[in-house]
């Protein structure tokens, strides 16, 4: 059964009347796109991608922990995002991936896959290969190898560009601690405005800049989504719809249940819950990253299994202070 | 009137038994210190110095600003803080304007004056003789310049010893955006323990170390500040127990009503208002500094004046960008 | 003709007796690998990749730019590399390119080819269809995506498989403005001992730390390169025998003459030559990036064309402004 | 016997005709101002401050370390710089000190006394005082800690008015390891036409910083400094005319004998000698900082003795390993 999020203190406007502001625009944009609301609003782990022994996707694996999600109360699932090792996918893994988890998932949850590429045209392809492969949403990174030349303008181009050429609707993703950029606020705002570009991930954690974000894009049904469970909770009081969360993975319904506790206007203990996330959260990311994630996700009767290389697998020790993470914040 | 924040979905423990704590923990401590707790929790400006046009403190002018400042349910104010350009003065004007503030401020009302110093000793120096001057609690900034030797035992041990010797209760205080340094939160946890540290001012902004300090000193009764109207509510929602908000000097009011609306769990009206706050506070720190927020609380009735150099007046093409943010937030 | 750094006030010590040395370390490395010295020192430009009007590689127009390289004495040319755009390749776009060139020039130039890729598996499949192509040997940037995870222990070990593997030498590739990390000193340092790797380029321009892996490694011969014409001469200075300069690209002859002045000792024409090169190398790389390097080329009679999206094309204002530099510095 | 740099391969222009200069320059500048040349080329400690244990400055102990110092052909010294924890300082301790050590020292060798304050006009007082005192030339660093107001503008028109006011000539400080600022090499360019700003001590190291503003200011006979003995070498080679160096405190006469061989064109052994004093520089500076400085100096005879707090001492560890680096590198 899915609990949806819904009308409360922290509900987000929906994309109402896309259709009319999206035959508004028609001047600028090259094709028909979808013009039919898709609300995200909701939680979504960023699928951890199973490897075995030698490296290559285990799909049986995947089916397994699939299983176990399915049964949490998720809006969806994120395939092929950061914290599925997609740099380290090729083209036709990460297609094929989406593909798989399209068929063997139950309509009403939302696939949403991670189709960035460093190059526009690289991005434009996987956007639409990863559509017709069944994905209802992408989530597209902003390129940034070359920095510098990322500049405002380079990065509207891009998302314009992919939205125009998109399907399916887009949704932005700015993650710093991967690509060192910080999407600008100005740009995710006037972004919001193309009729295919529904809403953004922001895992940078600058709770100022995501309320800003939510404010200023208000009127056009903008869904921001968390890009963390660490800052879950604020950020739904600061009108966020959601979250996409590494942690979800490995701790999917003590995510879900935070934001019905938000939803439900039971802060007290939602912050009680928000709290005991953080440290483990925090491990599973910043601290220990994939590895950590993975590893944790052994003790919660998934499966985790190796990273590929370059990523590392966790020393016995760095293991033991994971463990203890969430054993002393009452998870384990 | 003062409407004091008080039980509600948003309130703090109070720190309680603290002369317990206080007995238990004498081994480490040489002298007896303040055993009576302080509640903190509330609304501060951080006010602003006025200069007049010799870049003197212009007393007459500041207490204009007092006498409206005090018509607001603040907690109390914060003197000498960076937004008062403490950077820029003299010890003998530091200690000066504490003495000054404290005599002409009700009691009720809390002086929280910034005596941090770069060495240890003229912390302790500064600390008594503002505490001489009768300051209630004080806020002590990390040391930064030798940013290499500010290691978390360097910094562990300066906090120590500084509330060892203060007479009155210290709070930390973490302002990345000046000194270049992030207090790390394991620092802050640690020293919460001390019976002479209530509390701590946060102004970096990530609202996950935030919500995280609250959470493993709760035990204690640490009392934690946002430190920027830009993240009041989610930090209120995390938590905190009030704030120390630039903005304050000038829209003293909303931030006020931020909390109570917070406390009083009137959670849509309080994301509304905070949305609201966050372009004009990141146009009087960020954006414009110490001379936008000068420039602004021209605008709102307050004496804002020069600043002292180098810091340089706002140019008229960056005045009429920051009352345009004021404006279109429908402030002015 | 070549004209080929020699023995000198900055010369380099020659990487004799690898042979012994890879005899010596067989134990760890699972395989044969070139036991032959390739001595790399001298100027390379890392060359633009031309595209046409659909951001096609434009092979006619690489011809013409190679024929004229052809006349300048470069060591050889390193294709693929950043400024060949190659994060915007496919896999077999870069490979191709490395074959077309290597079959088009001369033997006595080297072709470097830029095989990183995020994956350690992806890289040693680069590597090896690189060297199948006729690489000479291969510039192997740090992986980047998963910040958090590249270690040192984690990039040592990526090296050092990729080196296993690789039928031709490895050149160690640090480059912070993409990447976001600096590879550490000591990683390099100890990665100087594996056979099959020959050396590094270095793009941060950390002259300090350019000088201590100089200093620390000199006794297996290993060779680094600057990574840029802004500091080539103090980097000869210190050691290097070499550079890679996107500005090599445009002033060939400028950057493989201030090797030669520093190699014959000319030191006061070195610098004088070395402080001329400053502006417009910081200008095609740092400040315009690509499209400020392919605007360039044109004016200097090569092929610059646009660059691949999001990459953008430069303002006629900062084509005016790129110009300028390059006049003021009297090289138009 | 005083060595000083002349006419080599690595010479500055002198400052020549800075009367002319000041004279056509007296527009814009209040007041009449030093118009002889100062040639500061050469190679300078910043004099370390002894404490004895109770923090106090011990002029006993610095007068023996002078002793040494004194036979060792250095151009001056530097009084109250950062090595001499002068934000540890009062104001008092810090004139006091410029004065003893300008009464204490052979004329021929210059105290230059670091000045720079947060603000404007007290560092025109400290710049006065120490002048006053005695000292030869200041060093002004750049104010901080509001770092988001010290724009290029508002940094020219702080020294700018520092050296209108001052009575001997300011050298401009860029130390960004303690400030977090980097001095826009154009707002040095344009400050180098002040007569009264003869020079700059460029500690951050990005030497195609340096060689540029040396480039762009050799017309006006700006003399610019390299900050550290890590990279002295390379920035003589493009056109420093010495160095302020924390390592010239522990082995002052290797860094004047690297500036004497740079300057006599044996290359190859400046090399050899600039590759020694990396490591031993970066243990004093970035890794151990003053504590590892004096503990250094303890080694070489002289007094080290305690920092003031927050600085630590170091760890017995600690010291081992700089011991080692300095034994590794034969210097002990």
């Amino acid at each position: 059964m899915l609990r949806r999020v819904s009308a409360s203190a922290f509900s987000c406007k929906s994309k109402i009347d896309l259709t009319l502001r999206a035959m508004a625009n028609l001047n600028g944009h090259k094709k028909a796109m979808s013009t039919a609301t898709l609300d995200v609003a909701g939680v979504y782990p960023p699928v951890a991608t199973p490897f075995d022994s030698n490296e290559n996707i285990d799909y049986k694996k995947l089916e397994q922990n699939f299983q176990r999600w399915d049964k949490i109360p998720f809006r969806g699932y994120v395939v092929q995002g950061s914290n599925g090792e997609y740099a380290y996918m090729s083209k036709e893994e990460r297609v094929a991936m989406v593909a798989w988890a399209r068929k063997r998932t139950p309509k009403e949850k939302l696939i949403i896959a991670g189709s960035g590429c460093e190059s526009t045209k690289d991005t434009i392809e996987m956007s639409q290969k990863m559509a017709a492969a069944g994905a209802d949403a992408l989530l597209v990174v902003t390129p940034c190898f070359y920095k510098g030349g990322m500049t405002n303008s380079a990065l509207s181009a891009h998302f314009t560009k992919v939205a125009d050429e998109s399907p399916v609707p887009v949704i932005l993703y700015s993650v710093p601690a991967n690509t060192g950029l910080d999407l600008d606020p100005e740009v995710a705002i006037s972004l919001s405005e193309h009729p295919n570009i529904i809403g953004m991930k922001d895992s940078g954690g600058d709770i100022s800049k995501i309320a800003y974000i939510v404010y200023k894009t208000q009127a056009s049904g903008f869904q921001v989504l968390a890009g963390s469970a660490s800052f879950l909770f604020p950020a739904l009081a600061v009108g966020c719809v959601g979250g996409v969360c590494a942690l979800a993975n490995v701790l999917g319904e003590a995510c879900c249940e935070l934001q019905q506790l938000a939803t439900d206007g039971k802060l007290e203990q939602a912050k009680q819950l928000q709290h005991r996330l953080i440290a483990p959260n925090g491990a599973v990311t910043r601290r220990f990253g994939i590895a950590g994630l993975k590893q944790a996700m052994e003790w919660f009767g998934f499966y985790g299994g190796p990273t590929r290389a370059p990523l590392q697998q966790l020393s016995p020790e760095n293991a033991a202070i994971l463990r203890q993470i969430f054993e002393s914040n009452k998870f384990l």
